[in-house]
């Protein structure tokens, strides 16, 4: 599921898939996002229709198309959308699907620069959407700005994921939890919001809640990742444990200390029936972690012409076989789900990386096996490896070399020093991405832009 | 000096002054910024030449304009000038002067937002240049970007001033203060960036940036306002002195502490030979401040002609005299400035205003008293004055009100709650101008937008 840029053409292709296609579209400067009040989430960008004939708007007009589906049909004609002439950026890029049935999951690069934040490269941030729910890893200085630029909507994460404590991947959650308390309305028996990362973030946030004042309408959690030594030089080591000590807010439950799990080498963040998260450690100037989320198999499709051998009725007993259980058919038989399902379907797996220059013990190339993405950074190129490692941070190499470890099957690479401007700005960002290919026998590679949606598809 | 927007045309003139035109840019796309690397600021938007004779530059090529004073014969030329038709909206007003003697001052304004950063408005920061040298005012989350976007330098930034601890105004205080050191070394010898703010600002930021491991490269001190219990309500009112007891960063000097000046009801901030900066009280929903810096008066022009009839060599001693030293001739007589200055002229004033519903005390009316710029927040229309005055904010009503009082030249509104869009964008914002004019008998006001830059001139 690689990415092609056609030249001279605004789209972006998924070779051989016909269903699928991802259009480059344009924030509109003269429109504008559409907010009308600061209830509802103010941003959709806008997309000029075209003169064509058939367009989906009036000539002239502007027409929202972000996060709509459109259905094959409709194909021929997003392709000759134009991208608005007055604007000024692609405001993302969106997977316009055909409508593949299951579960979407979905990964958007709201910043991909490292150090600080540009207006070319946001700093880190990168929304996942699995059914309905938003997942925030990292939250650099503009987040939320970006969320607004974006065809997201901030009021949907439910969970925040903080790979390490540098000020551009963490100066924006104040300001982000704030907005979206704004939004809420005060209402405890909603879930809270977890929010995970290194010890010491607890302390970060509380400190910056309390003295502007700011109160959250809506519960939240904060689960400490405690670091080991081995994370970063001795140097740089910090330990923050009970830097909270004594200070508690009001609305905010303590959350939870995790240990790493000796045996595992990893921390288990969460686990339900459809999936389980863990954290891995990284070296880097300071303890970073990368998160890995695991879907669990789900059951194989129904043998229909078993079940009709077996004489089961088409109805509630095919979706009990689904769901594991075995059923009793009126002639006495008992019809088990082995009888009937194929194997097991694997889940998804999505790796995001933090800063580093490595991962520390074994675990991550362990968990990160087979990934279906692997998010990884790489700040500079593979010329300025020596640099590159005495600020803790990857190359393309280091990032393929990894990904070839654990055989993942798509590598993202993001984070890039601010010195490499965005594709379409003049500079030649694809060094990086020959550099990591070179390691990957012809393994197309990817390269995060700011707004970039990278769709991972079910299994079969 | 009031603002008109031309219809069907993209500048901004300042009708009775033949020699001032402000021009909008337009950032380029295709171009973008002009970074070239990390060591250099990375912002100089650019402008598309025109197709003109006579243009700046060859057609098709990008020029860079910012920053730049054009000589008066160039103001035609420059009045061709289009913004790039990719280009997505006004990267900022630019004053084109031509060439006032003296000292220049300018308020940029960086965000004029409420509440959190959007797209269309950033949240609170306002920068003023003088002498070379630029302060800031309020440092909302996104400051930095937006001054990447606009023709300043953060570099040059020596002072900051807060006006008050809200998340929009201070949450992006540690991620500028990191990026200026990313981008200065280590030189103990410089003179450290003052930083101005409410008791407790000290604690957030050094805990922001001890958490983040951040170490700034450059010395700087954060010198706290102790507030009174009757700048917010008494619910509202938390003492954060000794936040910060026992901590301390190696490189930050701690600061002073600032209370009030009984007799003055003011804060000295600070006082040099050129101006005075005065902190006074404003009402909030925290304890929030203005701040006014007065300009000292300059010596009078000397008269020509009395210094020839007093046989005065023209050479180093007219230097002299108008630094207002006495001088002796040759022939034995004594000439003192008074026999040959005119009437010292005053200096200009500005006054920059925090969040509030009003001010606490009689200083800020007495201080703002015949202010040149006096820079208001109005946060909500008149028709909503009640719930203006719940949140601790102003309408323009009240802005006008108070400008009245005190006999401000020019009145600034700023800090728009977001259901408002800047001008271009749909919405009316002009009603909030026409309900302050209507208290201000038909003086001008001017609503700010981000990146809007407002020149104060000498007095003559």
């Amino acid at each position: 599921m690689a990415l092609h840029r056609h030249p001279n053409n605004p789209t972006l292709c998924i070779p051989g898939s016909a269903v699928q296609r991802l259009l480059e579209l344009w924030q509109c400067p003269f429109h504008g996002p559409a907010q009308t009040s600061q209830q509802s989430h103010p941003v959709h960008p806008w997309q000029r229709s075209p003169k064509a004939p058939g367009a989906l708007a009036a000539s002239g007009q502007c027409q929202p198309l972000w996060g709509r589906t459109f259905p094959k049909s409709r194909l021929p004609l997003l392709a000759q959308l134009q991208p608005c002439p007055a604007a000024s950026r692609p405001a993302a890029l969106v997977c316009v699907a055909g409508g593949s049935a299951g579960m979407s999951l979905e990964l958007t690069f709201l910043g991909t620069g490292s150090a600080f934040p540009c207006p070319a490269r946001g700093a880190a941030a990168l929304l996942l959407r699995r059914d309905g729910h938003c997942w925030l890893f990292d939250c650099g200085e503009g987040t939320q700005t970006q969320l607004m630029r974006s065809h997201l909507r901030a009021a949907r994460i439910t969970k925040i994921f903080i790979t390490h404590l540098h000020g551009d991947h963490i100066f924006g959650l104040p300001g982000l939890l704030c907005t979206l308390s704004l939004q809420s309305s005060p209402d405890a028996s909603k879930a809270p919001v977890d929010i995970y990362g290194p010890l010491g973030l607890r302390s970060f946030l509380w400190r910056s809640l309390e003295l502007s004042h700011s109160q959250l309408l809506f519960p939240y959690a904060v689960h400490e990742l405690v670091p080991t030594r081995d994370q970063c030089p001795p140097e740089e080591f910090r330990d923050f444990s009970g830097l909270d000590r004594g200070e508690a807010l009001p609305q905010a439950p303590p959350g939870r200390v995790l240990h790493l799990d000796p045996g595992e080498d990893s921390y288990l963040l969460l686990e339900d029936e459809q999936l389980v998260v863990r954290a891995f450690r990284l070296f880097h100037r300071v303890p970073s972690f990368g998160f890995v989320l695991q879907e669990k198999p789900r059951p194989g499709k129904l043998n229909v012409q078993k079940l009709k051998d077996l004489g089961v009725p088409p109805g509630p007993l095919y979706g009990q076989l689904k769901r594991g259980a075995a059923v009793v058919l009126e002639s006495g038989a008992t019809v088990t789900p082995g009888d009937v399902l194929g194997a097991p379907v694997p889940g998804r797996k999505v790796c995001v990386l933090g800063d580093c220059s490595g991962p520390v013990g074994l675990a991550a190339e362990r968990l990160c096996r087979g990934a279906d993405v692997l998010v990884h950074e790489a700040t500079l190129e593979d010329g300025l490896q020596e640099l590159a490692r005495e600020r803790g941070h990857s190359t393309p190499g280091t990032a393929a070399r990894f990904a070839r470890s654990c055989r993942a099957r798509r590598l993202v690479l993001t984070h890039f020093s601010q010195r490499y401007r965005p594709a379409g700005h003049g500079t030649d960002l694809g060094q990086l991405r020959r550099q990591a290919e070179a390691l990957l026998d012809g393994q197309e590679v990817t390269l995060a832009e700011d707004f970039m949606t990278i769709e991972v598809p079910l299994k079969q």
